[in-house]
Order: structure tokens, then sequence, then C-alpha cells
């Protein structure tokens, strides 16, 4: 995108966090290796996405630290990429989306994927946003600050 | 972005909301948004975008439901954008990536914008995803499954 070092320098963290992961391939690509995706040709049948778009995009984000590249799983001379500790920070950005997604964009009748709580195999709760007293808080309860 | 109608269709609700919020600018209007932005002009200014790309990403926004055109809250002749129930439904994406970004891309002295609670004026806690039972869940305890 434009203005990429505006962003990078930003006072926002917002703006800090868009700049860094690129673009929305680099999102879709996250998301797959949160499901456990790991292998070049694994992303290329996944995201139906160019074989050189989706090199240039996997080198941004090892340079980025959020991919690293491992040794394959299966002990075979292949490599993968994983994702670091922040890589798996965008967690909870991909599951905000998720549920945005599932809220606006999906018929009652449609099914679609869902994330589910791996021991009690139901669908989780949507994301919570606490003050820091425990108090469950809406948007409208909260405000942005800006530094003094 | 490319492949729009294979993701608008895709069986994943994280493909179908990349689709929607259309690009890294869109999202961060809806930030500007959030933080209570309305007019052109403002968003200019916070954005540093041109102004034909804000009115394109606008227009765009108005189009999906996730702004709207409303008379100005101080009564003059201008309007104003707001965002709708859906619109707003992207506030923990906002917290999300804010939150990554707070965690990753500032150094221990540096200042940022903050996300604080209204009432206490004290910094909101992490976003936290909690299982159906209430549990608080980390990434490796959630799976993603397909329908059947």
């Amino acid at each position: 995108m434009a203005k990429r070092t505006s962003l990078a320098r930003s006072p926002c963290p917002v703006g800090r966090s868009i700049d860094a992961v690129g673009d929305w391939w680099s999102l879709m690509i996250i998301r797959d290796a949160l499901d456990g995706v790991g292998r070049f040709s694994d992303f290329l049948a996944s995201l139906g996405i160019a074989k050189n778009m989706l090199s240039a995009r996997l080198r941004t984000l090892v340079e980025r630290d959020i991919l690293e590249i491992v040794p394959a799983s299966d002990g075979s001379a292949y490599s993968e990429y994983r994702l670091t500790a922040k890589g798996r920070g965008l967690f909870p950005v991909i599951v905000a989306l998720r549920q945005w997604g599932e809220e606006f964009f999906f018929d009652p009748a449609e099914t679609h994927v869902r994330l589910i709580d791996r021991a009690g195999r139901r669908p989780v709760r949507k994301l919570e946003l606490h003050a820091d007293d425990g108090r469950l808080l809406t948007p409208e309860e909260t405000i942005v600050v800006h530094p003094d």
C-alpha cells in the first residue's frame, strides 16, 4: 500500500500492525498457518494464488519475523513455514475477522468453517474485551487517548 | 485485491470478511470512525490519503453497509459518515490489530495512542477468547473444523 513509511512510524499501533502485515493475502497465509498449513504446496492449494505472489509474500513474512523456515515435520527433505511468536500473536486478529464474517456474511442456513474448543468440541464464544478491573466492555465504553 | 469473487463466496468467514473490508485504507477509515471521526475533511487530515482515494473507499464502505451518511451532528449543512451496526462489529478487529502493534512494534520507552476504559481511565486488558463453558482459551486449545 502507499504511505508505508508513515504508517510504520505511526503513533497508532493499528497503523504499525497494518503496515507490518502488508496485505490481505498475507493475512490469509497467516490464517492458514494458524490452521496448521506449513508447506508451500499446501498454501498454494488453499489460497489459489499465483506461485510468484505466494513466494513474495512468504519471503516478506519471514523477513518481518512473522513466519520462520523450519525442517519438515515429517523428516523429509522439504522445509516448512511456521509462525513465530510474533506471528502467533495475530491469532486474535484472525478470530475477530472470523467472527465478524460469521455474523454478517452467512445466511442462517449456510454452513461454514468453525473455530471450536479442542477439549469441549463446542464453538468458542465471541472475543471479549475487559477493563482492568474485569468489567466486560462495549465499544462505547472505551476511548482512544493520545500520549501526553 | 485479486480473486475477490472466490473470497466473497469462501466457506471461511475470514475470507468473506477480508473481501468485504476491501483494503487496509478502508480499515484505517474504520479505525478513525470508531474514534469518532465523521467528516470527510477530518478523515483526510487524519489519514494523509489522496482525496480521490478517500472518496472511493468511503463510497465502497457505504455501498457495503459498513458506513452510512447522516446529517452533521452540529446541525450544519454538512453530512457525516457514521458506522452502521455492521461497521461497529469491526471493533474487535481494530482492537486486535492495536494490541498486536502495541506488543511488537513499540520500544518500551516509546509512547503511543492507547485504548482505555472511559469509566476507569485505565488501559483495557488484552482481548480474551473463552470456551462455551467459560474457560480462557489459548490458540493451541482451539481448532478449525470444516462443515460436514
